[in-house]
């Protein structure tokens, strides 16, 4: 074989997990160099929320909130209805507390000083990046690249991994100078990877061919979160290359996001923080609540999917307090705000009474601590939604995350299907991998998820020989 | 290539879908071999519980029931959570009356003279083999493959999918003399197929580290309805040559298998003919129902694998009348029959109270004709559980059926993974290929789905060239 260049590590994708490895691999003495098939970097993780749970925190500690690795594990499991592989999701959750000191003291990453509860989760854990968005984690973790001096090489496209005669992956093929996503742009390259190859290319949100092999329903109509690259090429590289495919079928849908705007938009994060567990969601159709809103993602999907409905959430000015988009929400009409319930319910066409009867029971459940109906987890901070003035959003779930991907153990070793072996040399991590979530990942996981399995891939990467 | 054989369509399986694929493929002017890997015929096909569902049938147009195949096919979509690739569904629902037909005419299969009413169906219409079981289809087929004079080689393991410069599949690779599960037995043989191959190789339910990378609670203590062949062999070799993985992890469970034998047994059968349809279904701690028993296998296995329940089934001398396999239950002590509700209950350590509150309560229904608390459909033949002999099972849900498998579209062409079109040369029916179920598989659509894509199969790759 020729190589075009040689390094000790490859990492294909400069998301979280790509950013990891590389770093964590490079600081292990390796040579590394970082692929990324868009013209800028980051993927996904560059526009996503920027939410990071941590299990047992300095935030939970300053609002008395008792939590755990094994109750993060625990809520893990229910969430992903017990697919998950355990032993992977517990290094999530065990590793959380140490993602977010090593993001805050080894990065500089800043966050919030503001605790969220997400839904699904027993209790509020979730941090949120000081700027609301991903950015605030890949831009630190691109300037340490710069400073490690680990190259970051835009537009590579990965075509192929190539194994020696034993089998063990020794390199990758790419199509340099790739203009996206057009397959006849760039030229072929061989690059070595002495030590291992890492693959962090992400999932496959955005790919409506292969999506709806595995999830027809999710045809071109189905809006997704998910930037133009999420797309299942790297997917199909290393199944090609016999990796094991798991839990593709269950892809997931953000119930949180807009209908007012494409894409991840600004509502996203306003519903995330404020109108779910600040607020309600009601059926515009019936002034009716239909669902926990602090349930896991699939439930509520899959409740606002059903029968039509026109989900709404509707929450005032005391429970916005977290919401960092507001104001870009309102700008853009994402997010409408009333002075009355009145002129709320007339705007979004729902029926005043029931919407009415709709918020006094909700309040009353408030009283008593405890919502009978949908089993709501009611914080302590929680108050009735009658402080003007009211906003509403309107929100259609889209594509958003990619449980499944392909298998890989403790080590972020990819298992080969034919005999669940490790693949020499290969190795994975992040939404390219499936596993760790189930049937349904919790949010907030995902970027623990990807710089606790990156940075395993990185160092296991670097050991390898 | 050097070949040491050479056929027109080379068949790998002899359950349902291999030997339908060969007929026709035979039929339509091929020469054809069948290949299977263990050392008799018929596979999961042969000890299955020969159940086909019919959407349009004599036997429902005696009873007077009415149905239609998209009555079959929304059934098929609602168990399957509309994961259902929707043009491989409805072919099965569609087919089902010339399935039955082509079996009775063609192959001279005996049916019994009961309609069945299985769960998750909108109305009964699943026939029953003579002998219940799935031998019934099974050795018609073989005695037509003999007419027909198609070579059936058992002890013949596919090692490998051979392609040529093209990437058409032009043969296979071949463990002649195998000795199940010993994969050191047996010699190397190359098979050349001039049309076509076609995968007809069964579920991976009896394959525990292969269904522990889909679902990682079905380990070696979970119990299957499965032959010993029913491994992962094959589906490898077909997701090694590219084929496009669907559905994998959603692996079903049997809701009705007996916890006093192993596998498949003579009580599943008692329990889909009787149990279900005619009784009701208890929690021994409780005596109390907790699941509508004419629910798909996913949701009744779901509640009974909830908390800790241990499921009984009951029934009395009424509902026993469809029930083939009443007297071997009771030999082999799966089934116990008592004069009274006290004894059952005093057997099976059921609260006494509460189980008489229970029946109560069901015979309420059923004079109401609506069972408001489960929402099991009632037929109109149903009758209270009040005549002795009363008979119990003990419950304990098998794995069962593999709903995922390899894409494959309305030609039964497989597709391939890299460009989502077909792998030239290459055809698959049956419980290899993932999609037509969804997530869940209704009973008694499985003989369907083997012996419409398998005669598809045949057909496609005896056209080929």
């Amino acid at each position: 074989m020729i190589w075009d260049e040689e390094y000790d590590v490859v990492v294909v994708g400069s998301g979280f997990a790509g950013l990891a490895a590389a770093i964590e691999a490079k600081q292990a003495g390796a040579s590394v160099i970082v692929l990324e098939k868009m013209r800028i970097p980051g993927g996904n993780s560059a526009i996503s929320g920027g939410l990071v749970a941590v299990a047992g925190s300095p935030l939970q500690q300053r609002e008395g909130i008792e939590d755990s690795p094994e109750l993060l594990f625990a809520d893990m499991l229910t969430a992903g209805m017990d697919l998950n592989h355990p032993e992977l999701a517990r290094l999530v959750a065990e590793q959380s507390p140490e993602i977010l000191q090593w993001t805050q003291a080894f990065l500089g990453v800043k966050y919030s000083e503001n605790l969220n509860y997400l839904g699904g989760h027993s209790v509020a854990r979730t941090y949120v990046t000081a700027n609301g968005t991903g950015s605030g984690i890949i831009q630190p973790m691109l300037a340490k690249c710069r400073e490690l001096e680990i190259p970051v090489q835009m537009k590579t496209l990965l075509c192929a991994l190539l194994k020696d005669e034993n089998g063990r992956v020794e390199g990758v093929e790419l199509c340099c100078d790739y203009l996206f996503p057009n397959k006849d742009s760039g030229r072929l390259q061989r690059v070595r990877a002495r030590r291992g190859v890492v693959l962090a290319c992400g999932g496959f949100g955005r790919d409506v061919e292969f999506r709806m092999t595995q999830d027809p329903r999710l045809n071109e109509k189905i809006e997704t979160t998910n930037q133009l690259g999420a797309t299942a090429d790297a997917l199909v590289v290393a199944l090609q290359a016999g990796a094991t495919p798991v839990h593709l079928s269950w892809i997931q849908m953000g119930p949180w996001a807009s209908s007012d705007e494409k894409g991840w938009g600004v509502g996203s994060m306003f519903t995330m923080l404020a109108g779910f567990p600040y607020g309600i969601m009601v059926d515009a159709k019936t002034g009716k609540r239909f669902v926990n809103e602090g349930s896991d993602r699939r439930l509520r999907t899959d409740a606002m999917l059903t029968k039509d409905r026109i989900p709404v959430a509707i929450v005032d000015s005391e429970g916005v307090k977290n919401a960092t988009t507001l104001e870009n929400c309102l700008k853009r009409g994402v997010v409408k705000a009333f002075d009355s319930i009145e002129g709320l319910a007339d705007f979004n066409q729902i029926p005043l009474t029931a919407l009415k009867e709709t918020l006094e029971r909700y309040h009353l459940s408030l009283e008593h601590g405890r919502d009978a109906e949908f089993g709501k987890p009611l914080a302590a901070d929680l108050k009735p939604i009658e402080h003007p003035p009211f906003y509403s959003i309107r929100l259609l779930p889209k594509v958003h995350h990619c449980m499944g991907g392909v298998q890989i153990n403790s080590r972020a070793q990819v298992i080969g299907i034919a005999d669940h072996q490790p693949i020499a040399g290969l190795y994975a991590a992040g939404e390219i991998t499936g596993g760790v979530h189930g049937a349904s990942r919790l949010g907030s996981t995902a970027i623990v998820d990807c710089l606790v399995f990156g940075r395993i891939a990185g160092r296991s990467a670097a050991a390898d020989s």
